[in-house]
């Protein structure tokens, strides 16, 4: 949530002088994205985003990015559109960094989802889940699924504790039994991977589109499945909202019925999800420098949902509408 | 730089309601302007800049402001417009900190400005002094001019040597100067008082608008000259750049043309704004929180310019033409 990377209007201008989209009439850095930085740029032809990726993004991965979002849009769903310079190219440049110029999409998030908003979620995850299915120009596993999690395990387990008691034991038996029975033959495809409120705009509680696809990658589509119950189910009080979930539930599953063998791996694949959080979270917060301005997200919300999914004794527990297909 | 305070997409579609530029359709938060906190807007009716004031601002000061900024664009210049609610309010409170919405202005800022957008700058300066000149709704006495500079002398006196060797002395004998040979009685009215590149827009070099009003105060309008001389006019390598001095006082005496006291006050004039944001500037260098991702912006830049003027022998060094009233 920043701008790294300072970019005079001298160089923008004759950066964007290499594509057709007309002469600049305002930029501004703006507080998106946690990992790279961003601009909106105005120019004669419109709205964009400009973004400039930082270290935590490895440039190998920036093709699948790019082409994915190409992919995504051309299959009508509303993400950001890489925009190509004269020379047909969506990558550049600028101020040492990589970068891309991409659409600016219409819309503002929601801090506290509705039902609605749930509901609309879940079938814009399954339309990407199915818009998603033949992108094969790229492929990019998933560094943060149950493999990655051990080496993020190792990295925090020694200070675990002092961010909450026993912590590192619950982590390390949570990582054992994932480990032991995380499903391995389940529907796989492109999946988000982050799609948290803050990646989701709507317009008057019509969801009008998807951001940040960062985190993209191949992996289980029911994971991704899971990530959102987590990010957008759960009340401020650390509740698990039933109807949200049902909400989110049933609108993905009017575009894409989840299969029974997706549905009873649902609570472990909640476990993971909240762990894969937790445990992301709990390495930023040890590593926080003293007198840092942005705080990182609070580990420990990811612990409560982790301990609700280990309370859950079935898949109804979710919500789920009980119309899967067999 | 930055964004201080958390707004939900909730509670600002809440607040716009209370507005007739319509429904929300995007909003950002934009790195502009180092003491508030500002959000990009997209309405319905168009783009909009909303400023929440952070601490450094003191609430009584809103009302001159707003004043002036609505007062400025009666007069044909162009800054951002204060836009009032459906009470006819231009303030309101937003996450629990006062604000106020403005019109949206076009354009960007230069890093390194040229003859012309020195000498465009001149006449922009002049002109604002000329429709400030009837404003008297409010009065806001320049709490940064000479009165101002020794409780900063004080505050950061004792370490300014760590900062450079012998700063301390130089401050305290410079300050002594100023104080006993300020000029008292030249022509006054509202300045700007923080018109540096990056609060002045330029459309393909021309001018289009300044803006950041929240230093304007009641002050010497030549004093404000030489803030735009320190500004604009010296080179990255540390040297005055005559060239950019002649074009930058031409163009401001081509609508305002300067008094002969205002002239020979020119060095005076010059040392003291110099020594203003060397102190102000050391001040926030000294109490960098460690850590922190911001980094103060170096005292030491106005102490060059200090220097520089501290050898000025005639205000011909300025570039000054020799045009000037009797």
């Amino acid at each position: 949530m920043a701008v790294y990377t300072d970019v005079s209007p001298e160089e923008l201008e004759a950066f964007l002088a290499t594509y057709d989209i007309g002469r600049l009439r305002a930029f501004k850095g703006i507080a998106e994205g946690v990992e790279n930085s961003n601009f909106l740029l105005q120019t004669e032809a419109g709205s964009f985003i400009l973004t400039l990726y930082e270290k935590r993004v490895n440039p190998a991965d920036l093709p699948f990015f790019i082409g994915l979002m190409e992919h995504l849009a051309t299959r009508g769903i509303d993400c950001p559109q890489p925009v190509k310079n004269r020379a047909g190219e969506a990558l550049g440049t600028l101020a040492g960094r990589p970068c891309a110029i991409a659409t600016f999409l219409v819309g503002t998030s929601v801090r506290r989802p509705s039902v609605a908003h749930c509901a609309a979620l879940g079938g814009a995850l399954a339309s990407l889940h199915k818009a998603g299915a033949d992108f094969h120009a790229f492929h990019r596993p998933n560094a943060l699924s149950v493999a990655g999690w051990r080496p993020l395990y190792d990295t925090a387990g020694e200070r675990a504790d002092t961010v909450a008691p026993g912590l590192r034991t619950l982590i390390g038996e949570e990582l054992s039994h994932l480990e032991a029975h995380w499903p391995a033959d389940l529907p796989a495809g492109v999946i988000h991977a982050d799609l948290f409120p803050d990646n989701v705009f709507f317009i008057d509680d019509r969801l009008s589109g998807l951001i940040d696809f960062y985190f993209a990658c191949n992996d289980l589509l029911a994971y991704d499945v899971s990530i959102c119950l987590n990010a957008w189910c759960f009340e401020p009080d650390g509740a698990y909202n039933q109807t949200k979930g049902r909400a989110l539930l049933a609108g993905y599953q009017a575009a894409r019925p989840l299969g029974a063998d997706e549905i009873a791996a649902l609570p472990t694949l909640c476990r993971g999800s909240a762990l894969r959080f937790l445990l992301t979270r709990l390495v930023d917060w040890l590593n926080v420098p003293p007198g840092a301005l942005v705080r990182p997200h609070d580990p420990l919300e990811y612990l409560r949902k982790l301990r609700f999914h280990r309370t859950v004794e079935s898949v109804g527990d979710y919500g789920i509408v009980e119309t899967a297909r067999a």
